[in-house]
Formats: structure tokens, C-alpha cells, sequence
């Protein structure tokens, strides 16, 4: 029985290895949650693009990301100059990616849900070519 | 009496601070010694730039970096589309800030001194002001 922490830890590990295999720079952040200063989890990059992504591993089928989370991926990724992203792994599901637009919201909460997903959200190949669909 | 490993991540934290004060995002690597993907210690950022930074603090007026070192540094900045520093605290001075091009090379050795630092490395204001410089 693995618990959050380390499956949270697996996921990241296996994002940043899929990132290095399609020839992006990868990065994992240390202590990203407990920084004194706005960090995502893990920095993706190539010549092109900068992506600041927060990591979710669930065993739920709705996400819930409070307000802090949002605003602090928003400030880092503004002044790092990258692009925001959430990453949601459900369970049975390979990585779903989202832009902060694109979560659900009501009032100040924000979530994905796998319903959400399956017309808002990004596959990682999607994500990773999005400069030639959009 | 703290050892060379706490130095080098108490350096970092200070460089990580220098530069969030300054309106930058930076954060510090997981790992970065030990991932099996190339990995700088730093990453800073703004809207135009991103630094790849590998940072030593040293006990001695002149530091060595192996051919390693140099290509993995180059290897990261390359695929993730940052510029690549290496960033090198003597004693009893502030950070310096050098370019692979301008370390000394002799064969397959590079280093930065307290001397070469006098007349190629930048401090952190002229680093972080380089856009307005060159």
C-alpha cells in the first residue's frame, strides 16, 4: 500500500520522463508545497514553450483545487513567464491537462471532473503538439 | 560547523530569494544531482528570459567543473530554450555569474577563478539586467 505523498511523487516522475522522452527539458520542483515563494510541481520546456504544471493524482472521479492553488500557479506562471497547467491523473486514466480556464467552477472552487475532461482537457501528446492546433 | 552540501543548498535558497525579490519566478530542483535527466540546481525566469543555473560555493579562489558538468548543463538549457549559467560563490565574495564560453578551458577542464571573475563574470544585477546590456 503506496499512500498520497508517494503516489503524487510516482506521477510526477512518470511525467517528467515522458516530457524528456518526447525531448522536452523536465524538471521536478523541490519542497514545490512548501516553498516560501509560488511553485508548481514540475517545469516543462523546449525551444518553443514554457509549461508550469500542477500535479494531481486522485482516486476520485472530480478534482477539487482550492482558490490558493489556482491563483499561486497563475502568479508563478506569470512571472516566470510559462504557460499554466493542471494535471489530473484519474483512476484508470492516463494524464488529463487543463488550462485554469478550462477548470469547472462555482464560486470560488475550482474542479475537473472525468466528464470535464473528456471534452476540455488535453492528452499529454495534445498537449505537447497544442502549437500546431491552435 | 555546517558541511559543503548544506552550504550549496543554503546558497541556492539565497539565490532563489535574490531573484523572487527581484520580480522573477525561481524555484530549486529536486534531485538535481541525482535524476537520471540532465538538471541544472536553478531555474529563473521573467517574461523575456529563463536562466539554467548550476551554482557552487566554494572554499577556494578557483573552482573546477568537469566536461560533464558543462554538457549536461548545455544538454538542459538547450532542450528546455533557457540561456545556461553557472553561478560560483568564493569565499568572501557575492554570487559571480559565468557563461560557458567565458569559463577558462585548458584541454577537457574548465574553471572560474576570483580573477577571471573580475573581468567575465556578472553579479546578480548585471545578470539580471543582461537584456539591457547587450
Amino acid at each position: 500500500m503506496i499512500n498520497a505523498k508517494a503516489k503524487g511523487s510516482k506521477g510526477e516522475r512518470d511525467l517528467v520522463k515522458a516530457f524528456n522522452e518526447a525531448g522536452w527539458g523536465c524538471i521536478r520542483i523541490a519542497g514545490s508545497g512548501s516553498s516560501r515563494y509560488p511553485s508548481p510541481d514540475i517545469l516543462a520546456g523546449n525551444a518553443i514553450r514554457r509549461l508550469a504544471i500542477e500535479c494531481k493524482v486522485t482516486a476520485e472521479t472530480k478534482k477539487y483545487f482550492d482558490v490558493d492553488q489556482v491563483e499561486q500557479l497563475r502568479e508563478f506562471s506569470t512571472k516566470f513567464g510559462a504557460e499554466a497547467w493542471f494535471a489530473v491523473k484519474f483512476p484508470k486514466e492516463d494524464w488529463y491537462f487543463f488550462m485554469i480556464e478550462d477548470l469547472d467552477q462555482a464560486g470560488i472552487s475550482f474542479s475537473a471532473s472525468t466528464s470535464s475532461a473528456s471534452y476540455k482537457g488535453l492528452r499529454f501528446t495534445e498537449l505537447i503538439q497544442k502549437d500546431k492546433l491552435s
